[in-house]
């Protein structure tokens, strides 16, 4: 590392997009200094709203992001991008990082764009898309957008640290749009319904909005639905505008409930990564690997094996 | 329960299908019992091999897992199906669950299926679909399916336990097969080739091959390539032919290392649960709400957070 901590996070307050992106290294890969990061920048964080964006293969996410990015910067607003993707065991990364992606933004300095793999984060894609998101926010984003492809209860969970949650969905998927939005029904505060120019547009929207009628939440909005063509920038300036909205008059309820669970979820996720670390550690490991073996030969079952690591983790906290 | 814990495990090693479809409710939902079931079973499983079935939808994993059953049955041998299918919002359970599928074994007592919802798993979709196979293994299937749709992490979990993982790709699926590909890569045993009537095929299975020469994988046997079209039966000899091949050749010490791979999955996530348990447990369920709250108003910073909390939990464990 060319910087002490200090001085980078100093830097990344600044604005600084190489010690944003180093900061981010640091702290997706859990580098020495890490947690020093998050802890600095943690009182400086949590302004910029962070918007969810998922959907299907193919559903025209990326195009959809790139001009909603557009349309931000018109307003002289910085966004930070967080594209989640699958990962592939050729590349150790995202297999979708290199592609160049978002061309028109790539020399505009108010925004910042960052790939991310699904796997290989130790305690979970959801908890290091949270870290990148505050130092983004930390480094000034006026707006965040975590993007991710799939249905994956994964994709769920990194979308579901967002203020504002979109999910796209495109005419003419055939039956399997049926198991896609069964999968993401539960999450979406703005349905955005693009390549709204392709047959059965009519059909998808009536189909959403039927599902809508079913779904039981009283104590929140009902999710709007916004048409757009990506390709041409069609109903760009509304979805703008209904996000706007839904962020406006969300009760602070509601949002407070969100940055509650965002933290509940945080803190689970921290405290599993100890759990981890502490079954590799010294003086637990070999147990733990005894405990393995154990349970591969069957003389021991996995639930007895796991009460006896767990007395030794915190005696006489195992409550069953 | 309207038998004894003893008396349904002793039914359920019977072959007692309703025994065994309540013991599968019990462990699935972690009623009172589940436990005692697990321990009960345990020494009486761990004999069936276990195929994980995965892939995109609309790749035609449930007919092809349908005339495999069909295959399996024509040699006498029993079969357990997890179906592993995303959860709706609405139904609170597993969408496709109530679907008329498999038609054809409906009436056949040597095929036993059980339709699981992804969400909604306390400790995860992974650990109780493996408590669900050692049931159904314990119960007398010769061979245990799971099926499950999806490229998220939490399918590749769900498969990862199984002892031969088939991917099952279709031609056709333009540029997000290669977001599919990249996201399954890392765990097939076997590619199956679906739909192979189709146009595309010949190219799908030189991308495939392609792919396959840029894997990294001395210790194992390179994937093989099987075509299919599940609907006529067409190449589902040839599977059934490939999957024992499979079974029979790897080394023992693969699958010694899957399965030890297994009970590590499973120790960890057990050992998650209880720290979840403890989180909300007596005494410690308001420090942990008060820790959510500074998060929120960010007076406290997650890791430090989160050290506060597993100092309760495990003084002086805590390694950093």
């Amino acid at each position: 590392m060319s910087a002490s901590p200090g001085d980078l996070v100093r830097r990344l307050l600044e604005g600084d997009p190489r010690a944003l992106a180093r900061a981010i290294s640091i702290v997706e890969d859990r580098l020495p200094g890490a947690r020093d990061i998050v802890r600095e920048i943690y009182p400086r964080a949590g302004r910029a709203p962070i918007l969810g964006v998922t959907g299907p293969p193919g559903a025209g996410k990326s195009t959809l992001v790139d001009v909603l990015t557009a349309s931000y910067r018109r307003e002289g607003k910085r966004v930070g991008i967080i594209a989640v993707d699958p990962s592939s065991a050729f590349s150790g990364g995202a297999v979708l990082g290199d592609r160049i992606r978002m061309q028109r933004h790539s020399t505009d300095d108010g925004v910042f764009i960052r790939s991310m793999a699904t796997r290989g984060h130790y305690g979970g894609i959801a908890r290091a898309t949270v870290d990148v998101a505050e130092l983004l926010d930390a480094s000034g984003s006026d707006v965040i957008v975590i993007e991710t492809v799939g249905v994956g209860q994964d994709e769920v969970d990194v979308v579901s640290v967002a203020d504002a949650v979109l999910v796209v969905l495109v005419p003419g998927m055939g039956d399997d749009i049926q198991t896609i939005k069964a999968g993401i029904m539960e999450i979406p505060d703005i349905f955005v319904l693009n390549k709204a120019d392709r047959e059965g547009i009519e059909r998808l929207h009536a189909d959403v909005k039927a599902m809508l009628g079913f779904l039981e939440a009283p104590h929140r909005p009902l999710p709007c639905i916004v048409r757009t063509v990506a390709t041409t920038g069609e109903g760009i300036e509304q979805l703008h505008e209904a996000i706007s909205e839904f962020l406006r008059t969300t009760t602070p309820d509601l949002l407070a409930a969100r940055r509650r669970d965002r933290g509940r979820q945080r803190l689970i996720g921290l405290l599993r990564e100890r759990v981890l670390d502490w079954t590799t550690g010294p003086g637990v490991g070999e147990a733990f690997d005894g405990a393995v073996e154990q349970l591969a030969d069957r003389t021991a079952d996995p639930y007895t094996a796991a009460a006896r690591l767990f007395e030794k983790l915190a005696p006489a906290k195992g409550s069953r």
